[in-house]
């Protein structure tokens, strides 16, 4: 048998009680949102998905990388710029450019002199932060309807409860802001200045220079190491990797500064990279999210916290809000 | 001019003031690091150190992972095993058999069917916690000497302290433990039950089966991914990869379940794992890493958690354990 980090097998035969009926086995997180029924699963509009296609590897597999753009009230004036890149197939031709281990890997134009389309809007920084105004939020604790606040006043006032909990709550509190949680589908964090979207595995960012630089949404990059949390609100997230990161992550690592490939023949090159309504029907992805509002997703985020699946000798009790990855999934031919 | 996400070089123009003499830029916390003088740098003991040699790749660069076993008293009994497999040579001709992405890469034999050395130890699931005695740790901080407490109960007891500090100073506790910090070079949480070290990125384990086994030592995994912080307390972390890492995470994923090849032919074959002190004195790696216990560690954590350097605009005010990685570098030839 072979040895496992965690198995998605549960060993139903070590929890039976030696009497009595046999209890269901304790699942695990994906099992649970596996379980979910299908009216927990939110379909992601076709529209909001970025398709990019890479060269096909050394043996000739294509290589396809979906990535889901963040919903208003975020990052807009990036992803806005990102849209009008994709119907110019600006993309198309450029490479992937940087890999950095435990860090990013980052695309874009690699001579940084081919043109932009016009009427690209200059974002500002203050766009790393929403108000967060109509938007609504979860508490720390990642809980449900009746624990929604709908502005950033209300965010931060209840941040304040969280940070005053006892320790035994205080655990879903966040290292890197007064307030984290999951809503619409999305990881966010927020304080009195306002909500912001998080650099966890898979984010998608927009590369820049020095401030008041904020990137024009042409060089993008994705995170393919441990959540780089001190980009949040420096650095604008537009969207997150849905399928196929492992055609990023498994790059090989530059070997110049930053990770930046030194020979041009290493980078990757891109053939296409297209808002999926523009392929053809029968080649657009489908992919759906469980509801960070449904009771499936609120007992898989207490499950990620504290694992009682057969494998586990002792739940941890909490978890950080990176580890409490929004479940997404193929939508599955009918 | 390259976007970047994060310069290494100091933009000093940008800080300047418009009148008076030239500050310093303020450094990144790399910078700091690298600025610590000599006796804050602790060199790592050849016979700590775990040396694996994969075969060539494609291309016939040679490629190979260096791995510094934990101190005593943690996770003594595996690291005793992995010793003794060593030094039977007995990974030589086994394989690298799984790599799942934002997870691990695990190693070991692919058959399950060598035969073990003699003499290996069966350890318990106690020994995933030490009681801790005798050494010390330091507070959420990540402060100094001053800060030092020898037992676990004084740990928990400083646990309890951190918890009920206002959320200015709050940020630093960790949500997988009531304490976490940085000492003898290793990060390491605590509660009232003991301490234990934890997966962050690198970090290598020990795989297993279902409890109460709890592995040999001779099927290997580290971290490639987001911290997997849920397996602490549940699978032995017997050391990190201090070099080569990129190696291992930058193979293809395996199709199979939990990312296992499930082609033979994907396997990546491991040409030799030795105590360093087994190689030749020449071929010895040498390494060192910076003192946790130094005032430029201390500097280096706060610069991690305050990002002030030129390209930031947002310091985050916080960080979690995983993101606040002890320097280690190869000691410079003299």
């Amino acid at each position: 048998m072979k040895h496992l980090l965690l198995s998605a097998v549960a060993a139903a035969s070590l929890i039976l009680p030696a009497y009595g009926a046999e209890p269901a086995p304790i699942p695990s997180p994906g099992e649970i949102a596996a379980a979910a029924p299908a009216s927990d699963w939110v379909a992601i509009a076709p529209s909001d998905l970025l398709v990019m296609d890479l060269a096909p590897d050394a043996k000739g597999n294509p290589r396809r990388v979906v990535i889901q753009l963040m919903p208003a009230p975020f990052s807009q004036g990036w992803i806005g710029n990102i849209r009008k890149l994709a119907a110019a197939h600006w993309w198309d031709g450029t490479s992937v450019n940087r890999v950095q281990d435990n860090y990013v890997a980052q695309w874009g134009d690699a001579t940084e002199k081919k043109a932009l389309p016009k009427g690209l809007a200059v974002v500002s920084e203050r766009q790393y932060v929403s108000s967060g105004r109509g938007y609504s939020y979860i508490s720390g604790r990642l809980a449900k309807e009746s624990d929604k606040v709908t502005t950033a006043e209300d965010a931060a006032e209840q941040a304040i409860r969280a940070a005053s909990m006892p320790k035994s709550d205080g655990k879903f509190t966040d290292n890197y802001a007064q307030f984290a949680g999951a809503v619409n589908g999305w990881v966010l964090a927020a304080d009195t200045t306002g909500v912001w979207p998080v650099h966890c595995y898979g984010a998608v960012g927009v590369g820049r220079n020095m401030s008041p630089d904020t990137g024009s949404g042409a060089e993008l990059y994705t995170v393919i190491g441990h959540a780089p949390r001190h980009l949040d609100r420096n650095i604008a997230v537009v969207g997150r990797v849905v399928s196929g990161i492992e055609h990023l992550s498994s790059l090989p690592r530059g070997t110049g500064a930053l990770g930046f490939y030194e020979d041009a023949a290493e980078r990757v090159a891109i053939t296409s990279i297209r808002v999926a309504t523009e392929l053809p029907a029968a080649d657009q992805p489908r992919f759906e999210y469980l509801s960070t509002e449904s009771d499936s997703f609120a007992r898989y985020a207490d499950a990620r916290q504290n694992r009682r699946d057969p494998f586990f000798i002792t739940p941890a009790g909490g978890a950080d809000i990176c580890n409490i990855p929004v479940p997404v999934r193929p939508v599955a031919a009918k």
